[in-house]
């Protein structure tokens, strides 16, 4: 059950239905948004109806909620929800690409890769400096001494920083270097950590869990909302299936699919589903003409001596396609395309031919 | 193993190369395409290494292929083939729409359906008269009933007209009505059929089956290229997963990726991938940019009153969208869009945003 | 809807239902086994109730079924069936081993295996001769003439013949020389070979497709019911998940379930599940703790010159344990061994431990 | 690359040992098991040849390991780990049962349940103070209190307690009541929280993640055994697959596997697997016959009341069949029954019929 408040309500308006809702043995959390104020309630729903919360100062309706998830849900929640990062929109009348290394390796891959990352059209730099990897024998990444070239990077070109977040305790820390926090796909039912960037004052993207059905994921993200933080934008980067022709299988119908669910942003990762740098450009053409807001693609200078999937970099070679399918694809769409400097081309007849 | 002939080779010289194989102890499949026909061998590599055939008459080239299927492998025909199904090319210079009813139920839907494919941008009706179902309480289809109203309807409309078929019993008699025999997800390795259809002097539609790799499919594909017939288009139609919110998880990445590993034109089925009418459209837009050669959709007049998979048909309101997609997405693609009529709407910015 | 007739129903009273049945827009299928006939509507049920069926001379019942099968369903047939081939029983009270070749080769590794098979304490021969491969380049087996072998060994062993039937068409060739006609994995929902395997005569060993939901399963055996064979046994050979280290996936829990579901058999492939020779003895004790009814085990005396998937196939120094198992286990799984001699030890302590 | 000690070697020539490795630019970890410690090293394995550490004081040997994990790979300890826990042994010669609560909800609910635990054959005590649910609006435990309730049912009962913990904060503090630590299927690839009970002191219980391969498995318990702690058991209880008619697809084959690639104990949860009271009884008689070490067994004196997994639970009328299968499998399987009491019956011919 969820009871949506006006948008002035006061915050005693708000203590009072939480107080009332505890008082009936139930619990109540509240999720301040931009324009509203909602807060969700966890326990026995019929002894909630006996409680009249619809006559309490400021609040405006109180609904009854059939899926798992409420605060993200579209049926509580029509319109779809614009997410700023950084002050970049992402939501249902842009289209913005994230792009960067898939791990901070030193200042000047990162920078070189940030400015691979403008010139395809990208608004946002992606940038790993903690790692969760399979092995303990892998790359781990450089941890803060990343976030800080991160920080360098982003003061140098103008792009705000998406970096992952691996467990709560580092939470406050990573958010004081980076615009939006990154919860990874391993970590997608890690609650403890949900809850902790749900406290954390910052925009998260959640990345679906390798064999995350749509309602896990979604309810992943409830986990997030429930502690206050509306500001999520979901990332569809591919499940894990039988084939293994690709590292992962891209479940493009997700992307229509959680946008009729849920209020929320969803982009995509071209470069984590197919796991091949030749993939990545058809995939992330796919993935717009399906609808998503967005895309999250790895770049490199030297995908050859990355230390984490250089096989699905994009190289300097590719950066010039990937600006012109962002460009020809924008306007198709409906939407504008958030550029951090307009250098892209004009569409032409034949613009995204498959290469 | 392969042998390349020259185009103008004689029966002869062909048949010089199938005895010496034998003579060796193996086996050698001759498969006749337009420009050039093809001895594909089965046996002992090292045993035929010995022949010399290369130095035989009417040889062009020997190859060794290390892939599982040969004859459909774009190792050994770089060039991306063209299919013509009743006069329609099907390739990679086209975009090309299959559409009609999932089942042949009367004369009236079934050319009622047909008009709604042609006003989508349809050149090719697709309609089932022989369906295979789970269950032998579900409804079978018409059987030869319904291929003579497919055959009404193609003298109506002008659409050759593509319809499965189920076993090799009725190869011939399904051949005498249809202009493309399709092979279903269920019978993709029903080898019997595979061999019967390669040998049915009509060209072959081949679904992916629910759980095959792309591996098995292009081996499948093999099977009937190696009976002589290599007018075989690949149909991507969804993958089962542990993903129950669709009917199948449509495996957009197959898309590309077959492209590069054979010459044979992939097209897409957003209607039985997904499963849900709402879906069809932004999977359409996913698929023809992701580079497929053309997409295959069911429509029905009246859905509510369908006997087959009502719940994924297009209706009239969707007729416009569709349309307007492959109108717009075919010159951006590089491609000529294969209508049967010209009464398509020309590109407008956002013609394609998502609905 | 299923009308279930009384043991000495006359020919005129089952067609009298099928008349009444056909007149009212419906279809009916005869199903005649052992004890007594069973009548399955297909059609609209409503109209159907209106007939009074019940009130027909020879009928017993009426029944409603839920599940899309209806034939094969425990729920109108409550006792667990005992499937006869040639002499031996497969069902509740019993424990049979099949087990053989994977592909017959040669009368001399064709028979050997067969007298392995017999020391494991196999009661039936498995031996293929027609051979469904993923690739047309691979061993595709001997035909017919691996029929003839396979009769041989009958006649010199005294085991009946399992042998995999692979189209409609040699259907009954195939049924001229075997005891039970197996259905592979890949033509689980080959229809056309499902019904005329119904009509054969034989009891038919019914592999579970590779990514076959147990529904679906159930639902292609309702087919071979359907034509009258309620002759049937269904075996479990592992689905297609996305797990690499074994071939496939064993899914034991299908054992208890399909259990509950079907009367039929369900009998384990130990071999073609985990595709390594050395698994088969701990899924072999697996299955039978499970509740199978039985399985099947791949046996050759020289594995690495086999044809066919050599890696799964036990070989001598493996009899004697697998022979233990089954001696072992079948008492205290309340089942007697049918065993074609009585060789096998008596149980020890640590008979079973894992090696 | 991993160096074994001496079982006598110092903590000066363990330092010895990874001080050379760091100076060469890798890292090194080291293990501390009850019989020898073990140093694994991480980098370039070309640069530590050249340190010949197999030379320095306490160095018993110097190994390349092929897998991502190593310490606790059988390759380089072929012997297969006992691993106790308040002192129950769980190991390749004992069969172990845990048994209780999914969720700890009352005391009086925890001390039955436990009573029916030992009255099964259980050695151990488990149930969930804090329990990671797919929506947040689900039961998510007692907390501390549930694990003081825990601790009193231990000193009444003297069942050695599991209980899960969800995140490296709360390790210490769930390790002050528990006996051993259990990581959920959710948690698999929270590497902090594995590195966490890495460091904890109490053998940790790893469930395998729902969609995790075996590899990855052990590379996750590689992360736990990499800060020192080898007291781990691994936990099959079901993989993600396309069926849905049980809750997951118990991965039997994963038994034999993994016991062949590690040398820690194997048990199986047949309760989570199948997610069906009626499938607890076959999946646990399939799971011991197939060599695992033990079983983890939810039961629950009302599971009609229960707050977690109700459907799952044996009730008192099941606890008997349990008590007869461990105390009949157990000698098969050359192995002793840890148990608690010794009230089971003895072997009888039928005492593992199918029920």
């Amino acid at each position: 059950m969820v009871v949506v408040m006006v948008p002035e309500a006061t915050q005693e308006e708000v203590d009072a239905v939480v107080q009332l809702v505890r008082s009936a043995g139930g619990d109540a959390f509240v999720s301040r948004g931009v324009s509203r104020t909602i807060v969700g309630l966890v326990g026995d729903v019929n002894d909630f109806d006996a409680l009249n919360l619809g006559s309490l100062s400021g609040v405006v309706q109180v609904m009854r909620v059939s899926a798992p998830y409420k605060l993200v849900s579209r049926e509580h929640h029509p319109a779809r929800s614009v997410i700023r990062v950084g002050g970049v929109p992402i939501g249902p009348d842009t289209m913005s690409v994230i792009a960067g290394p898939c791990a901070v390796e030193t200042p000047e891959q990162t920078l070189e890769a940030a400015r691979m990352a403008k010139r395809a059209g990208a608004s946002l730099l992606r940038g790993g400096a903690f790692k969760p990897r399979t092995s303990p024998y892998s790359y781990q990444g450089l941890g803060e001494a990343g976030l800080k070239i991160l920080a360098e990077v982003r003061q140098e070109t103008g792009l705000p920083v998406v970096t992952e977040v691996i467990d709560a305790e580092s939470v406050d820390m990573v958010a004081s270097y980076a615009d939006m926090l990154q919860v990874g796909a391993r970590n997608m039912q890690n609650f403890s950590l949900l809850q902790a960037v749900g406290r954390a004052g910052r925009p998260v993207l959640l990345k679906r869990g390798f064999s995350a059905t749509i309602e896990e994921w979604l309810s992943a993200a409830e986990y997030i909302a429930q502690r206050g933080n509306l500001d999520i934008v979901l990332c569809e980067r591919g499940i894990r299936t039988f084939e293994t022709a690709t590292r992962n299988t891209l479940d493009i119908s997700a992307v229509p699919l959680v946008q009729r669910l849920s209020h929320l942003p969803v982009i995509v990762d071209p470069s984590h589903s197919g796991g091949r740098r030749d993939l990545v450009l058809p995939l992330t053409r796919a993935a717009l003409a399906a609808g998503a807001d967005g895309v999250i693609i790895d770049v490199h200078p030297e995908p050859l001596r990355a230390l984490c999937d250089g096989d699905q970099a994009l190289v300097e070679s590719d950066i010039q396609e990937i600006a012109e399918v962002v460009t020809v694809l924008s306007p198709l769409m409906g939407r504008a395309l958030t550029m951090a400097e307009s250098s892209a081309p004009s569409a032409r007849p034949g613009a995204l031919a498959a290469r």
